[in-house]
């Protein structure tokens, strides 16, 4: 990556602070538009009045992670301003790159009716791989507040064995917990096998649940319905880490008197500093590749 | 162990309470005083309604970890009795067996007196490095929910290499944390070495804070004073786990703009269901020991 | 998988012995032809006097691993006969299933030309997984034997994380050694992250030997060529894993006064009772997916 | 340590070679007698025609570990020359420091008539436990050789959880074996506990035995006699550590058909390179203590 390009930061959340402060440190030009209340002691970062101003010699425009939660203005929490999407696309030039977390149909659209070459950095393996680990320090915290007991020694479930369930299942066996894993994957169980760790094959799942202290859910679709709630013990705590709707029946669980938590977004909310590494690394591989 | 021991518990907190549930399913009986506000479903344990009637025919009396608060009255907060020490002490008969946490000179005096043998279970090697169990789990959920970035890839020092130092440093590094100890022994540097922890002898303490994101105190002596904290980074959370005054000038660091937290207690707090398991386990080892 | 399934287990190594008694010892029927210096104490299985008789009623025909060694005559150490496997192929019928280890496309024709439903079991991902396990500690036992310092605290270099580079990565960190992984790809390095292993990314291959004690080769094309090799030093061991010509120049190696051992097929060396298991299990997932 | 330290290294075996190379390369001065066989290219190391050419303006005198393999002559693996003990001693001067090897009575009493300080450096504690790694690594080797299957996966016992038993175990842990461990002390199974390892009552071996893989023994009194041995299924490894007469009926396991190894001195045979470095670091740390 060349040093001295010219990055305009639009929106965003805590999370921003670190990309823009490290991009800052490694030489390259920094200007900001909603994201006044963001601030940079010692950084040459000042914000810019218009969105204009700030889109006007950028080399690469970015856009938060995600890059809008209502599909229609821009994600900026650290700003009193409401931002049109479309705005900022179409004051964007054609040579201008323009990198955004987790896009959509509509962004994807709106930006080939203007030009505009898109690169969607949630869509970046070495992200997801990154953002498991806070995504897996948030999920243990959570087990120790909310139990009674230790995860050491706890009869532990995690189901699924993608990014997420690969290291959580690795950090509890670190911290001394007994681990399972449920899978449908021959070639999953066989990893966990070499692993080191007990396979369930997932339609294995309704017995497995039995003798439960603590339930992770990694998979996005229902898993954890009738049959199942009322077979995990009332002391076991549910979490679920799976996006969208998750794995879990929530209205069923409440009422069978199951725990159940929904925890969503989890890198943002408890480690905003790694989150934003993690989206600065990726960043600076995807110019890199792209040769800017 | 012989079944069919009659217990008595005089005062406790939450821990208590699995000791007594997992003793009368070993088919012990249990009578308890200073210990109305705990229940006990589906478990045949009534609450006396007099010390003399706890005391009875008891074989074994336990008194809760520690044993008292103030150094007088019994340790008690599932009630809203206040019960002297010495009365106990006094109501006990000479073939009965006192189990204590954290005796006192006192508590040892008063037994002597009374010709009352007394056993404090805190002093068991395996209570006290099974305690460190929780203590670690509850120092790290600490670390994770006070700092804006993950354990995983900090630059963690533990100062010490007892209980909580190997079990910690050992659990910090699961986590994908970098982590050294130090230690002041060449025969605790070999030890970490052995297990692949990087050892730092304590004389270079100064030059080791230096870079550090989480620094975590066992040694229960001043390390931390206005030359080191001066030294450490001001974006360092301190956790200082030792007990009684710590090992941390908190006066200082605060002075000098340094986060330090003085966690104590951290097993009754983080995993009371845990610490009671641990410390009927360790009973259940007295007493085979004992011949009882 | 149904009970009572007649399998013709035709040639093989001493991998093939715990395949045929744990496939024995749950029901099935085995008939073996070219294995006649196999043993199987307790075990109902009488050796086929011609290949029509093992063949005859036999539901699956098992080829061992590999089939062929030199692509014309079934692979049989434990036989001392020469049986074509065109013989074997003409003399089934078109409703048995065969399965094979490492077929060829000469296999694969010869199958379909006589209507034969072939599947190599090579190609099942939980087998290649597994099959690494073996081959690391192949692996390991070498760099043990061939050293005069121990793994623990020596500087690791591991070319690769696919399989077995990421299991051997963790068994070597895991003894203690000082580990790093060389690999092309952002996501390879991020799960090393992710996993607390040092990443190298391929291009600087040449400035990362220059320190090894152990270089581990997992990648089957040419890496470590002479201007590589002129920067190992000499004491380092060099320990090819790659199948087929392997990752190194040898002869340049032997030239410059390098140590490097190719090491091949090490499962059935090194553990051939673990390399049996693993293919008995793949042998009874593979049936039933089928519905065998 | 001061530099310009003049030492005499009198006999050994290939470990004292490290030893001598490196404080060679500290700066010291390094007079070798009964070494001739050993070969230091690029160091300037010149052997000595005789004892008192070696010993003449030496400030420390280094024996081998052991430093008589026959309680008379100096232990000298790369010498043809036999050198009484007591000609060392005998021709010492009073101020000289003397280091040895797994001394004895005799070489005490041998010192203090001549008013030499003597100093066993195989009684420090950091030799002692990082001694215990080359041994592991051995066993390991040992383990992975002698067995048709893998150490993963594989059900080992361990007897005894000092510093061998506790390094093996997590060593097996991390190459995935399921690892019991069997010790007698409340303290030690608490330790295990923490450690996330099955830990087994002493009074329990008999029972534990019958369904291992691989024993590996580290207690130095007789542990597996006839009744534990016969019990112990006959495809089982035992691999005995524990100097001396070890702890394993020999001759009793050959009568009932039980594979027995007696593992000795591993550290000087798998990692003599390692082993001397261990020492090297002893003998600094030692001399920093004296002030040397």
């Amino acid at each position: 990556m060349n040093h001295g390009i010219i990055f305009a930061f639009i929106g965003g959340d805590l999370r921003q602070i670190p990309v823009i402060r490290l991009l800052s440190e490694e030489g390259h030009e920094i200007k900001t538009f909603c994201l006044e209340q963001a601030e940079f002691p010692n950084h040459p970062i000042t914000p810019s009045k218009t969105l204009e101003e700030a889109l006007n010699d950028a080399d690469v425009v970015v856009l938060p992670l995600p890059y809008s939660l209502d599909g229609k203005t821009v994600h900026a929490k650290l700003s009193s301003q409401f931002l049109p999407v479309q705005d900022v696309i179409c004051a964007m030039k054609p040579n201008q790159l323009l990198l955004a977390g987790r896009g959509s149909e509509y962004l994807s659209a709106l930006c080939e009716l203007h030009h505009i070459r898109l690169v969607d950095y949630t869509k970046r393996e070495e992200l997801l791989v990154l953002n498991a680990v806070p995504t897996v320090e948030g999920a243990l915290a959570i087990a120790m507040e909310k139990t009674p007991y230790t995860i050491h020694q706890s009869q532990c479930l995690v189901l699924g064995y993608g990014r997420i369930g690969k290291l959580l299942s690795g950090s509890l066996q670190g911290l001394g917990a007994k681990v399972r894993v449920a899978a449908r994957k021959h070639s999953d169980l066989a990893w966990m096998k070499a692993y080191g760790i007990s396979g369930v094959p997932m339609e294995n799942l309704a017995d497995a649940v039995t003798d439960c202290n603590i339930i992770f859910n990694t998979v996005p679709h229902l898993l954890l319905d009738f049959p199942i709630l009322a077979k995990i013990p009332k002391s076991c705590l549910i979490i679920d880490l799976a996006s969208g709707t998750g794995g879990v029946d929530f209205e069923t669980a409440r009422e069978l008197g199951r725990t159940a938590i929904h925890a969503l977004s989890l890198p943002g909310k408890v480690a905003p500093e790694t989150a934003g590494v993690i989206i600065k690394d990726t960043i600076v591989n995807i110019l890199e590749e792209l040769g800017v």
